[in-house]
């Protein structure tokens, strides 16, 4: 069993989700700032979301070059991951066209939270596989810490977004994802270390 | 003839078909529960296709990997099930927005009886290239007896939709997905004793 | 200069263009008959047009095999039988909804003939980069002619669509993919030969 | 770690940007030259912006040829490309439909200039990896210079747009257009020569 076709077709979901966001980015008829404005809170949740499917593509990317075989476990936990991300779209386009409104932005976080234990379930799915403890291992657990780190500031997001203000939301959003930028360093040095 | 552009072209519209059912989710206008509640038969249309062809990726994974040599044959009988696993996000929206109606859970039913017929074609027509019998061809086949069985049971969901209640064809949907969630493990562990 | 990322390009727009053909089928609102009948031309369009490009897959597929190296010819040849392919959806939304009107038909009948003549410039320009005459380049030649033969006949189509009946022209479109269901055997043949 | 999911990705990616502008070209109801009139200039910018995605694609393709080993730094080049090149769809369609009014003209300007500069940054990214001049590393270093003159070309387009003529901004779009379709025969030769 090799991974090659679960990669594909990860990356073709991957590369959709990314991709038909912008759809909804709907062309308008007239040239005047006028009808650009109302796009702006648009294109702002679709760059937030790009940004997100990108760190999760990158972070997907180091974990599956980790994974030796792949099992009906595996892929069903990466099925499962596949089907929060597959809401991204869905819950940027409502963000945008309402403005960044509270309730908008409290459901746009849970959609992190859920992608996050998903992603957790997928990475103990391939720890499993492994016999013994390794830097790599020990390089997945670290980022795995992480990634729960970042889950509970997503889970706290949303009462700032619904009792505070949505701005202190997507501040939570964005520093979560700075934080995530600079991925798995520990991982790469791992795999050149093996 | 070797089988990568086969299982790439494959990943590429099953990817597709996966994700763009998630753009019957149209986005409303409006942030009160009102409007999000007429998506609500929408949204579970849309887990219960994303699970059917999530099995399908599963299952076409198990079949290819047992596939040697790509022939005119497997390409043509791999095009007739993709043809009637796109005809997937077209019902599902049609059931969602309809509300589960009967009619529109019935139509829904025959979607998987003709995939399911053009994967049993699939499955022949691979069987065909091996000369013995193994233990892996014997797992095909016991998987195929599987997939005759939910053709069935999928053909006993219609009745029931129009003259009884289509939830209870809903039940018999979901009862045939969750056999097959726990995918051909008798394949998994053929192709790991070859 | 290896030749996966030219197919792994193709086999997306391949996949992306037989699926969004499926998006012409709009949802309709309603469980009737009388709600599902408009979409019949639409559904019989899609269906034939899925034929041609499953079609020009396969022969792509074909063709791709036999090239050894990639040139910027190449990738210019087959960007320009992609082009053509990508309005494939347009044309046949619109012959769809118009219900086969004759005009429609007949602008349909374009793009197979344009479509064909890139696949001959693909096909030339690949078999530039071979020296010798081999049973590969004389399969190739051979499939070359039934491209002409194909493009003559939907040529013939259009003032068939005009003048007489646009089913005359669904009739010859028919025809030629039939042709063209058994693709190849000779190449398929001359590579095992190889 | 090697860099056949990056293409793969990418690939998707740039699939799908090619594909989905001809969505743009909405289909309309009747036949008569009236309703495909207004859809002209829609259809200009939709070849423009084709060829325009398939010059990336075949630079990205050689680009990526003389990639040896990916870190987390040519993802996110890679990422940050991918990202103006998605907004391509999106202004490709106001130009269209707004039939090259000169303020659309100018803000579709934008795009390029802004893909140019995340493909120069890629490239420095790319070369950086290298330890010694090469022939290859020269061709890359002249065709970067390439890249630098297209986004001034690119630029100068913007207030030709917008106070001389917006017809002259597309001669200048074609200009750059042309001197790319004959991509980095240098990388090419160089390449072959290693």
């Amino acid at each position: 069993m090799n991974k090659s076709r679960l990669e594909a077709f990860s990356d073709g979901v991957f590369a959709i989700i990314i991709t038909i966001m912008v759809l909804e980015l709907k062309v308008p008829v007239g040239t005047s700032w006028d009808v650009l404005k109302p796009l702006m809170p648009v294109f702002g949740s679709y760059v937030l979301s790009f940004v997100f499917i990108a760190i999760y593509w990158v972070n997907h990317h180091h974990l599956m070059h980790t994974l030796k075989n792949v099992n009906s476990r595996v892929m069903w936990a990466n099925m499962h991951l596949l089907f929060w991300l597959s809401l991204i779209p869905f819950v940027t386009g409502w963000m945008g066209v309402n403005n960044f409104d509270k309730v908008t932005v409290a459901v746009y976080g849970c959609v992190p939270i859920l992608s996050g234990i998903a992603f957790t379930i997928l990475t103990n799915e391939i720890c499993r596989t492994y016999k013994e403890q390794t830097k790599l291992t020990k390089a997945i657990a670290k980022s795995n810490v992480k990634g729960i780190w970042s889950t509970i500031l997503y889970a706290a997001a949303i009462p700032c977004a619904l009792y505070i203000h949505p701005l202190l939301a997507a501040v939570l959003f964005i520093s979560v994802s700075v934080m995530w930028i600079i991925p798995s360093k520990d991982i790469e040095r791992a795999l050149n270390d093996d």
